[in-house]
């Protein structure tokens, strides 16, 4: 007989949250809390008791919360995570004897079945005693005589009211048997990240291009003098592209010109030179200790840098020289370099994962992250990470996390869905997401719920860009302002983790390189561009305003709660977020038409809103300020694009009324 | 580094079907198929090659099938189970560097990259000659050629043209690297049982009541002389409650009584006297030759014999002298009797399945089984299933099917959602479902839809009972003869598997007990019953009818393509079964109203049955025999309960036109 026990008679299954059978962890910041729920049911009709497990991984202890029945033999607990870190969680369940038995005593005297009520007492009694062996001295003598109690002659009511007693019911779950009970044979992780996992707001600008010179190569020190202009929008994470030195083998020119001219700078994607790769500066940028005093400065304005990680080399890059077996060699002698044919890429070599010596190559990766943890970056926006091994991301991302728990990685992958999401059960912390191409109202519905509304945000948090450097949506190229503007709320709303390329985004950067390309025109990837930060026509101060309110309403810093409400014109999206107790509620509407004005009803669930239906509530526009008292689920909204294409409001429940009027005011 | 090999980079996730992380096997029956569908990807562009693997348990070796790639990192294949017992199923996929080679090398020919296709050959060759050392001599010698030949320096033209052949394709595929293949982690169970398993008709009596003496009491010869009643209605199961000695001690009386009257036969679920137990024959049905008579009688006329396998006792069970740690002793030194306060069954002992002798309690009960399989049973209906250890049903059908493969085991279980799905991940071929409580065309159709349209189909096989012994339901206690047309065809045509208790049903016995109550008044359960078969008020002719209507169209001998069809009416229920090709199409419309005449209209979703909209097709009626001729989806239905409550079409395609007139026939 292979059973080990075949009185373990609970089972526990379907348990959530659990992704692919507990083989890959959920995630959570530092203060959420995580509801455990399974379906727990036993043979028969015994009652049951359950426990939910938790701790921080390494520790051996676990710390216990009773969990309670729902309908339909779920059962649901709650622990919250206070560190950083991995932490673990799993279930216990048991037949409860005692409480069953109590269960049906009270049936029993309900049913009047008198004759079987001093046998119960004794039954119970015996299940007391019982119980007093598992107990220390001082509850155990409280069992003993509870016990002894229920044995002896005295008046019958006065022993049913002591079995039924609450407290001998707690005292008694305390010591329950658990010797025969199920333990749920996996153990769930968790990795708790800090809040900047879950609500950022990036601002990506080319260092180069900073410099108040004219035609000058930006420095870090120009970086430093730029900082003000960017806290003063709101950002809280300041994103560079690489920094390192690049290659001159096949540099392409501007607008990626297969040959660059004298004096182009390159592309800081084809990363490595004689100057060093991967651990070393653009020497034009400035020296580690200026980058020091960036990262310094920069936190002292609650701006966090973050660098770009791309795996990839220039033909120029030391390691192609000391490690030639990380790449792919060719029959006639030469390299691989990138390509997706027809498509070349001359001037970067891609890393062979299939190479031999793939232990070392992972370890020097890795190793990359560690050099610049140590020199005091705590977040990588990683570069392509869907043409690297999956397997090495895992490794090397809990390799890093379990030196620097607080390390934030994005990933740029815009690839098939199925891959994005598992980068992010990876352990990848953020992700870009498909929100740039996401214009119509039926499909950033569709996805945000997938995103927000499914077990995809147990492990995947999104992170919306409505532009990036390789990115000039159809939208923005044609949408003008109102694009910009609506584009810019529907990021910052939607997403708590989003970002923009700037100054591009905020001066409404929008020529393509060509007709059909998404490709700016004069891209920054290859040369280096003079941007007048004080054009009138600059979104800094919308931006800035968006930001704020992001910054100010709690309901904007996490998605779960993104509830989409109907609206009678295509056109004019609406969606919800709100605090767990609805102290904080902001609704959106946007205007996607950015040529035209667009009105209609909008068709709120009032519950998500946390708002009574008989009752007017006000809705206060924090884009424009502009007060509305509405009444009931169906309320007007119009919107003009030239204006401003959409109201940010905030929901307030309590409207004055004459209850409220003080007469001695 | 704790990776095995980091350059194994194939992932393969959320494969289906599986159920539980692989925990509990998917059923089948003989000649089935699986289809198994995986997510399957790697990093980059590369192509690759995927096979679904499978085997009969216990056999070394796999059977290899090409997994195709559908949409989305969706791969897919099938296979066929051609035997009795357990079989198992996993997957594979690797980087198919040929394949990316080949792929790559027709877009360089497309975009005219003439100056990389000198090298191109070579690495193909490369790729050639390091599959030949995989490959056996005539392979060998064939990719050693092919390899020199794409090295050699004769026409380029020549050259590609050998290099996309496919004949070189297949024979590099079947000569892939897999030696950094991803296997996936679990092997997959499959349970594949006879067809019967999936297709059944069980008419369930008392043998007691079989006799044709007034007064007697029915034995096994009466049971043969009634067989050709039973198998001439077209059923093919013959279910008999338990044919064991019936316990004295605070037998039940008549109607259920407390105390029985002299002369009461008491329940033959109150199994075991000093006659014997589980595996004894009660004395006046008679002799395990005549029960051996009776199973050899019943296969000559088409009919199998299941036998109830009830674990409970009567006080005087041998097991309650033999084995007293089996049950739960009480203080009082009594035995515990069946309870679920307040109501008491004195007269059955539960077994104590937390007993320390579980082990010798589990194998004895298994032994109980093997018992009846060696005297010719396979077929079990389980008594209560759910109030017995679940960990010894999973054990136990496991033992009892390694030696009886063919063993069908029907799960009677009324309780919790949850509870009856797991007995069925467990093992149990067949379920009892709550189809009996299910009236409404709404409830109905969400039912079944879980049952036939969700995972649950792969471990859960219905069976469908209007009434048993113990249901006798509202709607046939005031429903009349249509409520027992109506739910006999409805019981028949959705659920591949279906049973009746009769003669109760044909004879269309109503009276409850008392009111409120789903128990018989004179049930059989308490006393021996004689019924006229003769009454022409019996519906045997119409069950038999339906029977045959079952039989002869093979769309209905399973479930899974049972797809619900709007109808105007609420009373009007219409669903339609197909074969897999569609050669055998039924179309079901029910009036769920037995008191009034119903009609309307229903709109049939004419790709499921696999008619052309634009042409008519006929419904032939196979219950009346009346044909109709329909075009498009909506058509007009009208139902008179009192004559026959259902349609029962069966869906033909071509209809007869001038063009198919035989001029000189």
């Amino acid at each position: 007989m292979d059973v080990h026990d075949g009185r373990r008679r609970v089972v526990i299954e379907n348990v959530t949250p659990e992704i692919d059978a507990g083989r890959f962890p959920i995630k959570r910041v530092v203060g959420e809390s995580v509801r455990v729920e399974a379906d727990i049911f036993t043979d028969g009709h015994d009652a049951l008791g359950a426990i939910l497990l938790h701790r921080r991984a390494g520790e051996s202890g676990w710390i216990e919360t009773a969990m309670q029945p729902l309908v339909n033999d779920r059962w649901a607990a709650t622990f919250s995570v206070d560190h950083f870190g991995r932490h673990e969680y799993t279930l216990e369940a048991w037949i409860d004897h005692f409480e069953s038995w109590r269960r049906d005593l009270k049936k029993r005297i309900d049913a009047r079945q008198n004759e079987e009520l001093a046998v119960q007492m004794l039954i119970g009694a015996d299940l007391i005693e019982e119980a007093s062996g598992r107990a220390a001295p001082p509850e155990q003598r409280a069992l003993r005589a509870a016990a002894a109690a229920l044995r002896d002659s005295s008046d019958l009511s006065i022993r049913l009211e002591q079995a039924l007693g609450e407290e001998l019911e707690a005292t008694m779950r305390r010591h329950a048997d658990r010797s025969l009970a199920t333990r749920y044979p996996r153990n769930l992780g968790v990795v708790v990240d800090r809040e900047r996992a879950r609500f950022s707001s990036w601002y990506e600008l080319f260092p180069r291009s900073t410099s108040t010179v004219r035609g000058g190569h930006g420095t870090f020190r120009d970086v430093i003098e730029r900082l003000p202009y960017v806290a003063s929008m709101g950002f809280d994470v300041l994103y560079l592209p690489p920094i390192h030195p690049i290659g001159v083998s096949f540099r392409k020119g501007r607008n990626n010109a297969l040959v660059a001219e004298q004096g182009d700078p390159g592309s800081p994607w084809a990363i490595g030179s004689v100057e060093g790769g991967h651990t070393s500066i653009h020497p034009q940028l400035g020296t580690m200790d200026e980058f020091q005093a960036l990262i310094g400065e920069a936190r002292r304005q609650g701006l966090e840098i973050a660098l770009d990680i791309a795996f990839q080399v220039s033909p120029d890059h030391p390691w192609v020289r000391e490690h030639p077996s990380w790449f792919r060699q060719r029959p006639d002698g030469t390299i691989q370099y990138a390509e997706n044919p027809p498509k070349k890429y001359q001037d970067i070599y891609p890393l062979n994962f299939d190479s031999p010596d793939w232990q070392a190559l992972w370890r020097e990766l890795r190793d990359v992250f560690l050099f610049w943890a140590a020199n005091g970056v705590r977040i990588f926006r990683v570069d392509n990470p869907h043409t690297k091994a999956f397997s090495f991301w895992e490794w090397a991302i809990g390799e890093i996390k379990e030196q620097y728990p607080d390390a934030i990685f994005l990933a740029e992958a815009f690839t098939r869905p199925k891959v994005m999401y598992y980068l992010a059960k990876l352990g990848f912390t953020q992700s870009y997401t498909y929100f740039a191409w996401r214009d119509q109202k039926w499909e950033l519905t569709e996805y945000f719920t997938e995103l927000t509304g499914s077990d995809v945000r147990e492990y995947f948090r999104p992170n919306a860009w409505p532009n990036t450097p390789d990115i000039l949506t159809e939208a923005l190229q044609h949408g003008g302002r109102p694009a910009f503007m609506a584009r810019h709320v529907l990021a910052a709303t939607l997403c708590a983790n989003y970002g923009i390329y700037g100054p591009a985004y905020e001066l409404q950067e929008h020529l393509p390189r060509e007709s059909g390309s998404e490709e700016y025109l004069g891209s920054e990837k290859y040369e280096i561009r003079e941007w007048n930060l004080d054009d009138r026509a600059s979104l800094r101060d919308f931006i800035t305003r968006v930001n704020r309110i992001r910054n100010q309403n709690r309901a904007l810093h996490s998605d779960w709660s993104l509830r989409f409400h109907p609206t009678t014109n295509e056109h004019l999206i609406c969606y919800s977020k709100a605090t767990g107790e609805r102290d904080n509620v902001v609704l959106v509407v946007v205007n996607l038409d950015p040529y035209h004005r667009q009105s209609g009803e909008v068709d709120l669930d009032l519950r998500e809103l946390g708002v009574d239906g008989d009752r007017p509530f006000q809705v206060h526009d924090l884009l424009t300020g502009g007060r509305y008292l509405w009444h009931g689920s169906r309320n007007y909204v119009e919107l003009d694009p030239w204006s401003v294409p959409a109201h940010l409001f905030v929901v307030r429940r309590r409207v004055l009324s004459e209850e409220s009027f003080e007469y001695y005011a």
